[in-house]
């Protein structure tokens, strides 16, 4: 979808402010070209505070942004776009942690089990340009949210699943682009929100930003 | 989901009958280990003379894997399990074949812009064991059906992604794991489906053939 925009974003400077692997390889993937400054934002924000996790996420993905855009700002090194996310896993309206022992990854799966739950991202890109001498800014937000229906699971197929130690550490407890995809019966919505990034929806923002803003 | 059973599996010759380096990708991803013998049987069904795309794919599974299974029984070499499948885009219950020219891809990818397509896979699991001194078989079939919509597209945007080349000879002109990824603004089923191969439903039947067939 990009395709039509690529040499020019190849002259911009484009900054993705997470360190996480699967969204820099989401984007890479589709020939974005970009730097990777992981924010050092702590995700501290007490999570009972904010009235959905759509909000929590969105809010989560603003620090780390803002956080990234303020060191440049201090270094008078500002990129043309920053790309910041923020991406849980939610059953009834609860977000699920990742997990740190096998224990919490074993009650974790077993609630997913058969169930419905969802993957909440909150999307922040601020774009700059100069005008006048000065530079300007827009800031766009955007949330994404895609159902995730597990299968039956068994506790076998649980612990066992766990033993690869795939689930420690992802929120959720699972990873779909990997074993964890063999857990999922269907989805709803965009595949790549739940790896970690929402693809289609960010490309539609640039190209917005590119029509409305940088020309 | 195969965890509990792998090494069960892995002393049982499995054999991919299918030359798509995607269904490969799919099924190596998991851990699971297997040999793949493309199967020689040349989708010449008249596509006509199918109540549905479905019974269309189904009977295109089943011809390749017993092509292939005709072939190792001559050879005296039959395999525990085979698995075949085949994959067809349709819009409004019609096929859309792999485009070999990009006006024709471009043609399909016009048509798909804004709507909502459907990815049928039919998949066939022949699985064999010794039962007195005889070989017995079971044969499993399934479908699997994905909804994907695209969002709308701009002529600009279809023909700088045909120019990258990836819509020619895929299934409805667009590959989801790669660029065509960006077009998809969501999909509700199986994700694995649309790359090609339907991951869960796939591991529930051998999951069942372990338990009720080989044990």
């Amino acid at each position: 979808m990009l395709q039509p925009i690529l040499s020019h974003l190849s002259r911009k400077r484009i900054i993705l402010a997470s360190g996480s692997p699967r969204r820099k390889e989401i984007l890479r993937n589709i020939g974005l070209d970009f730097e990777v400054i992981p924010s050092t934002f702590e995700e501290t924000l007490d999570k009972s505070s904010f009235d959905s996790p759509q909000s929590y996420v969105l809010e989560n993905a603003r620090r780390k942004t803002f956080e990234v855009k303020e060191r440049l700002t201090e270094q008078d090194e500002m990129a043309d776009l920053l790309i910041g996310a923020d991406t849980v896993v939610a059953l009834d309206g609860q977000i699920l942690e990742k997990p740190k022992e096998p224990e919490v990854a074993f009650q974790m799966l077993t609630s997913l089990s058969g169930r419905t739950h969802f993957v909440h991202t909150g999307v922040v890109l601020v774009a700059s340009k100069v005008n006048d001498g000065k530079l300007a800014f827009e800031v766009n937000t955007f949330n994404e949210d895609t159902e995730v229906t597990f299968g039956n699971l068994t506790p076998e197929i649980i612990n066992s699943y766990i033993a690869t130690g795939e689930p420690l550490d992802k929120a959720g407890g699972y990873g779909i682009q990997a074993i964890g995809g063999t857990l999922v019966e269907s989805i709803r919505g965009d595949y790549f929100n739940v790896v970690g990034f929402p693809l289609h929806h960010f490309c539609k923002e640039l190209l917005s930003i590119h029509q409305n803003f940088w020309s």
